[in-house]
């Protein structure tokens, strides 16, 4: 269960016979994540970066609003996965405890723990204006930065990357998993871990950007968020109403910003300002 | 809340000056599935094909064997999603509240109503042998179907694809949604409606090959699952336990066998015996 690599044997076809090749793949493993006892949701992920993951998730729910109120964080190894046991200092797990006891009935997927379409649409604490200002060769190079720090990836090719990068100083945190919300709440739990938040730079992600990285990202007040791949309609809608600079279609030095594009360079107002 | 996409503009950056273009992007929307009144699931999806993905998705997660076992499936439309409604057949309806009389606390994520680690290992009926045999031609074709097939995806660059492939037939069915586990219960249950499961051919997917898409296309009879992306170890793993031939890395002319090559032609039959 340790170890996010596994080995395999893969039949190559299509380069004259086939022939055996020893691959490496990404673990994948079932962790449980648990307050004050009780399991509040099981997901797969990529079992590194695991401390990360448990306060990044934590954080993400809202189940706390800082690190120092979970008191413990402890990993346990099942046979059948990773339980990671968090212990809440006494206000929140008795906010939990009222939270559970007020849900309708079970819930077991998608939006986490909240068993109503309503949750869907989560009220999100609007950015502050400004705070940063990056050029187009800045975005380029974030997102060159995290490639580079994808150590998991370039060996399995089955990982995302959450990576955040600030001016002058680069790639500061990158952290990566199967699930591409894993990878994000993993990074927000390494910065937590330090007293960071996201704030005073750009979120790079490989991935597409779903509603879900937009909740994620404006709640440990990342400024800006930029991905690979291009937004889902609502992702943008959720990111204009929430100050959000959001960013697709990062690849080489081509972007595409949809929303509060005024952080992107002194050029881009311009363009903003005839658009 | 109707259709899968959404206009947007964005400011795209890196060929010369910054220049306002018009976007189409991928719908994405709380989508709750409940079963006789009782919410089980909220999941975001892209607003098409729901009777599919509501079929699919009761199919996948074990509360129906057989399609006939939803007695209505009802679509109502609210202002924060869209509610799949559907209603049991009374043995499955009574399994089904015992299911969740059983359940030991509130889960709110991953694994879909289960609350335990073991859950993440489902028991798979293991396919019977043979069933298909696929040239690497024929995984090549299934793939570039595929991808002609994907009319969301060519518009938003933001949408996984499922499909089934059959040898003399084609591409008989093809899915898509902004969620890759969405787009294959979506294959599902369109193949369910009628009357038909994924046996005969190759499950064709655009994306990486996580366990639980491989639990999905098992409990659909499917003897081969492709996708373009690398497989992740628990993948291969269930794969191999449940007779399942697994294919990742299927670009062009080349992919990647993990497990039961002896589907994929008389060439690499060789091969195996020598590997």
């Amino acid at each position: 269960m340790t170890g996010a690599v596994g080995p395999a044997r893969a039949l190559c076809l299509g380069q004259g016979a086939p022939r055996w090749t020893d691959r490496d793949l990404a673990a994948e493993c079932a962790v449980a994540l648990s307050f004050d006892g009780t399991t509040h949701a099981v997901m797969m992920a990529s079992p590194c970066d695991l401390e990360d993951f448990a306060l990044g998730f934590a954080l993400s729910e809202g189940i706390v609003a800082q690190p120092g109120e979970i008191t413990q964080i402890e990993q346990i190894d099942h046979p059948q996965g990773i339980e990671m046991r968090m212990w809440l200092a006494a206000p929140r797990g008795a906010r939990l405890a009222a939270r559970r006891r007020a849900m309708a009935g079970p819930v077991g997927c998608g939006l986490c723990g909240l068993d109503s379409l309503a949750a869907a649409e989560r009220a999100l604490p609007p950015l502050p204006n400004g705070g940063l200002h990056l050029s187009p060769g800045d975005l380029a190079q974030a997102m060159k930065a995290l490639r580079q720090a994808q150590s998991l990836h370039a060996r399995t090719r089955a990982t995302h990357g959450a990576g955040l990068w600030q001016p002058g100083a680069g790639l500061v945190c990158a952290r990566e998993d199967v699930g591409r919300h894993n990878a994000l709440d993993k990074l927000i739990g390494a910065r937590a871990r330090t007293g960071a938040d996201l704030s005073g730079g750009v979120v790079v992600m490989t991935s597409r950007l779903s509603i879900e990285l937009v909740q994620k990202a404006v709640l440990a007040r990342a400024p800006v968020l930029a991905g690979a791949s291009a937004p889902t309609a609502r992702a943008v809608a959720a990111a204009q109403a929430a100050g959000l600079t959001l960013i697709g279609r990062l690849r080489g030095n081509t972007a595409e910003v949809y929303s509060h594009p005024a952080r992107i360079g002194q050029t881009v107002r311009s363009a903003q300002d005839a658009g």
